[in-house]
Formats: structure tokens, sequence, C-alpha cells
């Protein structure tokens, strides 16, 4: 049985999806995202969106980052975002190489999350006009956190409306957009523009896709020179309709709603039969598709040992009282689309001693 | 019937690769290019190229030029390199942007072509140790070239060793190398590092992958920081055994060979029947999948009418007295794996008026 | 007797500005530019250009084009320049490095000066909105050009406005615009914003001061940003007054005008000399204060003897049929401010054989 | 009465070094720092360091410390420094943007003061080898800190021999060298290479330069590309004796160590006096010519209204315990060369109510 909750990018593309990209292979195309499946993706998210966008589809979370960051952030800006953001912690750089030397600054939170109050505390260090200092010019927010928490909207909001008020724009890391949508159960507008988002990193690759994520912009006038950005990064696909297909194939019927939502529930699963073990310890609630978990070290070796595969996480993200004793492993667990019930009951009876 | 020539990249995947993406596709595997397909892939490109190597697989030729030009040019360097390259024409200043803000300096030749002696004048302009001048680091040599053309081996050899000479890297652009090869008929070893290259992006996109390039450093040494500019980069596919899997299909067996020399039966059967026409100029020997000519307006006009597709090019690619008058049209027709011989011939029949 | 040749910059600051500069010493002062010098500099320049301007004073004039190009281009963007440019050809990179890895785009002419049809000629090679190409979006004038010429205020004005048709903005590297103004006998409003300069380059370093350039921006709306990006390059000296003071005493009673006049003069007197002498060919007119002279060997060889200093210039400065033979060198000459008449012939005399 | 304590760069060039500025003017001298000043300046700081060093003179000390930084670190790399280093809060990315984009990477500590602890925290953050992650490559001291502090020799040696085990370079920003190495009374040389530092920046300008600081490296193999760096960065000026005469009157019999000497004199008569005053806490020792004090509001208000300048400092550079309640104001006193010990006295007398 196969008790990989590494990621869910170790999950390859969906049936769905994968039929499509066969599908999309036949004849020939206009190159460099001209054909007609980027070009239907468009409408496509735009609907979902409910209102005109601009989008453009490349093949890697941190490309869809490091360039929408620096749409908005000038060489001499910073880009403020969680301390744990995996833009500042798991991209080598990118945002820093894309936007020409700017900064990331580090904004602190609970659970992965920016609060009101750690968001004044940082802009308090950053004055406007202060020529000696970076100058804040962004705020991304992750929607899924790193921790597999979520914002609500009315966080997003307050957070979008403080980052506004400093004329900062707003970026939304959203590699697990679906799963936190699905968490919140709001229209992808409501998680997004309505909530103050300017740019946002659409994620599908992690529910679904093979290779595929989305940089949209809410207001397509800023746009305008993001093409030049993808190409000089490399990013514009010869082939663009493997980017187009699936990015249709994900959206099509809600299929990428239905597949987040399986991986939540499978994270639930997981998260409810863990809660039920003694000596297991949950540091925070999961909101998303990822599941932290504070083990006995005995349950991490049965579980090894069952040839189970998972991330051990860095106590680090955890408050200092929280953090494991030296007979407990801090976990991260990830459950994708392909998730299978009964690999959850088989993880947890494992951790549990069965 | 399709009569689609504008280029080898508006072909999908070939059916044999696109099996194999289908076929990698199940089940989990490890994220980031640590999985098998990974792997075997590069085992089987040390194996084509006869010895050990480095392989860095992405999803796209500019990334692959961009970050090879990269490692052999610091920021207050220049690549030197045929002023109709890829690298300098085609790829919105890529290089420039992955090399920290590099130069490219144009070398000249006919038919896409550098000389010893036109390397020679550029670098003589840039003498090294003149500390107001950018140095030169690089000799990027595209193989094929913009123009169809392909170097010999001694043209190559030549080249490099005053390249190394001058303390330059060799890069080769091989978005076509497989076509090049096929012309001439060597060994893939040949006519990379036991010519003197150094660095090679080794092309599959255009010959049957869906989207998968290869760096490739003869010296591993020397790539012991590219994993780094590839992640920062935003050039690591998560989903990494999407470029495995297309690499390992198209080398299996020899299958990128086959292809190939397709594209190129097209190309010289596309070559002898327009030079069968009358009014039809051929500017320059065919030597790849690309055949470029200079045909009357009419046959123009009736060729798009027919809906035949393909590019109109710029007569600044050909010496001053080879360029079409008000009566031709200068035209870029590039055949792939897929070009069927009745479209070839449909096309010659139109354009010569049948 | 002082033969030297070389340079402009070999001479040190003049008697009048090192006093300004000792006096500017007294006391404190606050720092990083918001002393009082550099706020009169700012009022005078803005008399001298006779609008409201906006000024950034730095240290070196690498250090103005660089910045004063990277605000006109964006990284994906090109600056097109004479290829001879000092931007292009002496600043090992600085304009592509300030400008997050531009592109410089080379404009031909004859005596290092871009005509309309030159200038068109570059532009029709960079059709604006084709994204695999980088975007023209600046023009960068040398007045005077690196070959001692000058452009006429309609050439300026012509240039100008096709680069404005076309969506460039104009820069004017005015290391020597001092020279050139009093050659043309206008008003440097009339040289620079009246003829369409956007952004200025204003050199005082080689006509009499000892590290000081201005950056100009006619339209000060342009420069909100500048502050940041001088302060980030390492460009602004934290006891600025040393740059306010020298700027000052340079303008004072059109002492810099004087300097130029002098500087000029001197040329001219060379060159009048040179051009009596056999054997002696003058390649382009001059006019500023740099005279460019092919001489017999036997010339340069007693200058050597002498003791002069100066530089051997390059023969692909020159027009094929014009460049020297064996028995002949070609030579850059340049005065200043403090050349002395005594001097010019002196170094005739022995040119002469005498 | 001068009672300006903002900074020690609010003063001007110390009357020696005026002078040799003023003798250094005359006549002629080659450009780009071949000159003769810069060569015996160089020579100068080798004596004064013991050993063969590479020297590059620059005109501020962001380009000094900026252009450092950028000879250790790789773009995908990162320098540690403490949070309150001036190359992190003082210099607008400027780090950043000569490295490429690297990252700067905070270290805590009291006092401006990195530990061998905090050191040790930040490096656990960043295992080498993670290709998400930057890379460690150096770490930044500055000696004397941004609160007035100076490392011990033995603390200097026990950082640099961390850094060094974890493949790290180590830079020093010495803007104020001389101030901290008077308070510790050694030498130049124990107190950077026989410590362990790779790279210095030797600070001039607040010392009694006017702009004049200067790149060391101790290896000068690991130098050969910094020339180029620095004309790129537009810092090489083109009458370099400026540079190299101020260095050599600075070096010149000691003359830095008694400007030194007399600043920290008169830092330490001003500790004293506040120290003695009712109400006024120090939070730390000073160790160089910055006192930083907590004041009661009165006694600010009375010293503004005396014309006493100097600067508010942020309450976050203390421990929360520490910081200023309601009647407190949190100030930074610097004094320099020029500062007079009756200035002092008023200064301490106004505090103290007389």
């Amino acid at each position: 049985m196969n008790l990989d909750f590494t990621s869910d990018n170790a999950t390859g593309a969906s049936p769905e999806i994968m039929k499509a990209i066969v599908a999309a292979n036949d004849g020939t195309a206009p190159a460099y995202g001209a054909d007609e499946w980027s070009r239907r993706a468009e409408q496509a998210l735009a609907q979902v969106f409910e209102r005109e966008i601009a989008v453009f589809l490349v093949a890697t979370g941190t490309a869809a980052n490091a360039l929408a960051i620096s749409a908005l952030v000038q060489p001499w800006g910073a880009a403020l975002c969680h301390g744990f953001a995996h833009v500042a912690a798991d991209e080598c750089g990118a945002p820093e190489f894309f936007a020409g030397g700017a900064k990331l600054a580090s904004v602190a939170g609970a659970a992965g999350k920016i609060t009101p109050q750690t968001l004044a505390d940082t802009l308090e260090l950053m004055p406007r006009g202060i020529v000696k200092q970076a100058q804040p010019m962004a705020l991304s927010l992750a929607q899924a956190t790193e921790c597999g928490s979520a914002y609500s909207l009315a966080e997003i909001a307050a957070l979008s409306d403080m980052a506004h008020a400093a004329a900062l724009g707003v970026h939304m890391d959203g590699a697990r957009f679906a799963n936190a949508l699905v968490t919140l159960g709001c229209s992808p507008a409501d998680m997004s523009w309505r909530a103050g988002v300017d740019v946002l990193s659409f994620g599908a690759t992690k529910n679904g896709a093979l290779a595929c994520e989305a940089v949209i912009f809410f207001d397509p006038a800023k746009a305008e020179d993001f093409a030049y950005r993808r190409k000089r990064g490399g990013h514009t696909l010869s082939k663009g309709r493997l980017l187009g297909c699936q990015m249709l194939a994900y959206l099509e019927d809600g299929r990428w709603l239905r597949t987040a939502a399986h991986a939540n529930l499978m994270a639930a699963r997981l998260e409810a039969g863990l809660r039920g073990l003694a000596g297991v310890r949950l540091p925070w609630a999961r909101e998303a598709n990822e599941v932290f978990a504070i083990v006995p070290r005995a349950a991490h070796d049965r579980l090894q040992k069952e040839g189970a595969r998972y991330h051990v996480w860095t106590p680090r993200a955890l408050e200092r009282e929280a953090r494991p004793n030296a007979g407990e492993v801090f976990v991260r667990l990830i459950s994708s689309f392909a998730t299978q019930p009964a690999a959850i009951d088989r993880f947890v009876a494992v951790a549990g001693g069965g």
C-alpha cells in the first residue's frame, strides 16, 4: 500500500488531466502560448474569477511566485511575507533574482499566518521615504500557508486593506489555493480580488495537474510588461498547449474543486485518526490538505519500518513550548487527490501501534 | 492537408514520447528531479555521449541556453555569438538576465555561421584585461544555426580551439542538435566534447518531446553550482519525472535520430522540390530541417490561399545582393518528425503553380 | 613642459574649484546630500537650464550614465547608442548592470554620430511588441561624442523626435557637455530639453571639477525613484557637500563656459597646427576639445621621445579607406582647461620635425 | 558652540587631509587609479597591515561594503550579518544589488554584536546543499558595530573560525575600524587577518577623510576580478588621485590613530558626563566613538532648545525591558576627530539642567 505523504507533488497528473494532455497533443498549433487551449484556459479562468483578468501560464510554482512578486516590487523595494513562506524559505532566492535584488522582509505569526499586528510591526520598521532603507512594496500571503493553515476572508481583507493603505500591492501564493478554497467554502473571487488580492499565483500542479500554474492579474493594466518578464525568465513554453490544456481540464466542470475536496477530506481523516492516538499532539488546526503532528518516536519508527514516507519537520515552526521532546518527532503529512482512505487508515493504525 | 511549416515546435510530442509520459504518470515519485526517470535519463545521456557528464533537465530552450551561458560568463563578461543567434535575437534578453547583466557580443558570418576570421575580428576588439571593457568569457555556437546551416566537425573544433586559446568556454545551443547530427553522420560525442564543446543545450522539444531540454556539462566539476541556478530560475519542475521520462523515451533505441532523420529528409525533399521551380532561389544549402527560399510573390500568394503556414523571414539575414526584389518573398520553412511527404509534395505543387 | 594630451581627466581640479572645496570643508553639515551646497547647486543648475529640474550629484561619469539609463530602460528593454559610445565601450557593462540586464543596441554613423537613417535602421530591427526581442526604450546620445564631434541642435532635435515617436526616452551623455555647448554657441536649455533630451548626464569632472557629475531630469516627476537607485548603487556620498560645492563653483559666473572655451581653443590651435604639417591627416572636424589625427610614424616617434603623452587610437573608428597605413599612427589628443598654448606649439613643432 | 553629534560624517576632512588633496591636485596624472598617490597608498596600507594585500579605493562606505560582499557571495548565496548591521539596514539593498540578488541573513545579539551562539543558530537554519535554500557564503561583522560596541580579538577569531569551518568568507565592515582599533589597543593586522578576516572595508571618511574607503583583500588572489566589479559599479574615479592622496595622508605618521583616539576620548568624556547625571541610563558600554543614552525627556528638550543635534534612536535596538518609558528619549551621540571638549562639557551641562 502506498503510504507516501511527502507532498502533493509526489503524485503525477490526475487521469482526466493526463487524458486532456494526450488529446491536445494531436496536430499542429501556434507556439509560445498563442494556441487555442491557452486562449480557452484564460477564458475559463476569467469565468471562474468572475471578471476580466490577465493570465500567464507557467510550469512551476517558483516561476509563478517570483515573476508575480517582480511585477509588484522594484529592485529597491521589499516584499513582506511570513518567515516560513515558500517564497522566502524554499525558492533559493528566486523572488530576489526576478525582482532585481529586492528584499523579502519577514513577518511573524503563529501557524504560518501573518496577523494585522505582526504586519503592522514589520511595516513600522520600514517607514516610507527613508532612502537608505528598502521600500515596502508588496505583501505576499500564502493561501493555504506552509503550515497548512488558511486565512479567513476577513483576515485576507484586513491584511490587504493594511497593505493597500501603505501603498503595497498584494500577492497571494496560491500553490494550494484550491485546498484553502474548499475549506473556506467561498468563491474564488471572494478569496482573491474581492478580498484585496492584486496578483495571484494560482496553482494547479499540486492538485492534479502535471506542471501548470497561472499568474493572474486582477487588473490587466498592471500586466502589460509581464509577457516580457515571462519570456526573459525562460518560462514561455514553446509547445504552450501543454499548459493550456492542463488548466482547461483542471477547471472543467469544477474538477479542481473535487480533487481538492478529496485531498482535504483525506487530511481530515488523517487528522481525526491521529487525534485519537495516545501521545500524538497536533500543534495547530488543519485547514487544508496538510497535517502537522508531534508523534511518539516509537510510532515514527513503526511507520518508517512500514515504508511510510513523509518529512520530519523543523521544530522551529513551533512555539518554543510546543516543540517535541527527545521521545517525539515532528512530522508533516500531505494528502493529495490520489490519496486512498485505506492508506490513511493503515497509516493511523501503524502509528497507533496496530 | 496540414501545410504548417512555421516551426518544429508547432507539433506536439511524438506518440511514443506521449506514451512514455502517460506511463510515467502512475503512482508517487520523489519530487524536484530526484525521481527514477530523471536518474535513468542522465545515465542514458551519459551513454549517448560516451562519458561522465552532469545533466540538468529543463522545460524550455531559452532556460537551457540562458542558464548554460550564465555558468560560463561572469556579470562583467561577454558571450560571443552570431548576430542572428537565438540567444541574442529571440530570447528577450534571457542570457543577459541569468548572467547578471553580462553582454552578448555579436560575431558576423554568412548563413548564420561564425568563421575563424569573424571570431578573430570580434576577439580583437575585446583584448583581455582592459578593465573598462566587458571581458570575453564564452563562445556560443548554434548547431544547427538559425539559418538551418550546420558546422562541420572541423569547423567546431577550429572555433573551439580559438575560444579555448583565448580562455573562453564553449557553449553549443543544440535546440536542433539531432538534426545537425544526422546531417553530419557523426557521433554525439564527436559533435560536442570531442570538438571542444564545454556545455551543451541538448534540445529534445523540437524533435519530438513535449517540453524537454538538457543542459549537459562535459566536465561535471564545472556544474557544482548549477542546481542552485536552475532552482533560482524557477526551472526545477516539482513533478520532475515529466522531464525524465521524455528524455528517456527520446533517446530510447535511437528514436531521436530517427525523428531527426525524418525531419531532415522531409526538408531535403522540400529543398529539392523548390529547387526545381522557376523563379525560386535558395540562398544557402540546407543542412538540417529548415529550408530558406526566395519565392515569387505569386507563389507565396497561392500558398497562403491554400492555407500553408510559414514565416516570412527578414531580408537582413541575406547578403545585400541576394535580398528579394519587390516581386519576391523570403520565407522560412521547417519540417518536423511529423511532416508528411504528401504535404511536401502538395506545398511544392502549389508553389509551382500546380 | 607638460605635453600630456591623454585625457581631460589627467588634470586635477581647477584652482577655483579646489578653493571652493577647501572653503566648504569647514564645520559640520547634514550628510548624504542634505547640505546647503548641494541645495544651492541644484538651484544654480535650475537657473542654468531655465526650468524646474530634478538633480542628483554623483562622483563619476559612469555612475551618472548607468543610473540615468537605468531610469529609462526596463530590464527587458534596450538603449540605443552609437557603437563607439562610452556607455557601450568603456564602462565595463555598468549600464547593463544598473538596468538589470538590459541590452545596449548599437547604432552606426560616421565620426561617432548617429544619424536619422542609422537610427531608423536600428529601430527597424526592433519592432515594438515582439515578446522574444528586447524592447527599445531609450536613445543615448553623447554630446560631444567619443570622436570629438558634436551634434547640431537640429540633429539632436531630429533624433529626439524620432526617439519620442517610437516611445523612447532620450538620454544625453554630457561628459563633455560644456565643450560641445561652447562650440554650438547656444544655451544649455537649447542643447538639452528644448532639443528633446529627457535625462542628462551633466559632466563637470573633465572640465575642471575633481569628481562631480549631475544627473538631471527635465521632468522631475520621472525622478521620483532616483534617490533609491543612487543610494543602492553606493553613489550617495556621506559628506555630500564635496559634490555640492564643486558644482556650485563650476557654474559660478559662467566659470564652466570659460574653462571649456579655453580647452576648445587649445584643441583648435592644435588642429590648426597639425593641419599645417605635411603627412598629417585629420579624419573628421574637431568640434570640442579632442583632436584625432593620423600622423607619420616618424612624428609619433619624435613626440614619444619628447615625452608627449596621448593615446594611440583604434583604426576601427575610421572608415576602412581612411585607416592609417604602415607608416602612420592614429592618435587622439585631448586638451583641458589647463592646457597651455606653449605646450600646443611645442607639440606641433615636434610633430613637424622642428 | 557646535553641538552637532549627529554623525562623524557631519564633519568635513581634517585639515591635514584637505592639505594633501590640495597638494595632489597640481599637474597631470594617469587616470582611473593608475596615479602615484594611489600606488603609494596601497603600499602604505600593506605596511599598516604587515602583509601583501590587494587594495581598491572607493568614495563611499556603501560601495566598499556592497562590492566586498559581492566578491564573497554568489547570487544564490547569503551573507550573515547582525540584524542592525549597516549593510542590512542602511544601504537600500546595495549588497543585494551588487551580489546579483543574494540574501542577507539576519543574526541576533545584544548591543549589535553577533555571538557564537547566535551565529550557530542562524547557520543551523541554513544547512549546506539544500538546493531550495540560499547557501550561506559570508559572515559580515561590523567593527565597531552600529551600537558603538566593539568585538574583542577573541570574539572576532571565534566567529571567523566558525565561519571558515562552515566555508564562509569573513567580511569586516570597518567604517569605524580606527575607533575600534584604538579601543582594543592592538595592531590593524591583529584586528583583521590575524583574527580571520578575509576582506575588509577600511573606512577613512568618518575619521577625517572627505570621501575615501579601501576594500582590502588579505589574499590578493581572491581579488582578481574586483577591478571589473568596481568599474562596472561606477566606482572607479577618473581623477583617482583624489582617493589616493586622502588615504596616504590618513595613514601618514599614524594620523588616523590620533584622530580616532581623539574621537573616542571625546565619546568617553561624554559617556562619563552623562553617567553622572540623574535619570540618564546607558544601555551598553561605549567601545568606540558612539554613545547611546536614554535621557529624561526634559533633558532632551533642553538640548534641542540649545541647538544640539543628534539622532533619536529606535527603541528596537534595546532589549524590551530596557526601552525608554514615556518620559524618556533614546538618543545616539557621535563624536569625531573635530569634536571639542568644551562642546562635550556644554552638552552634558545642558542635559543635566545646568
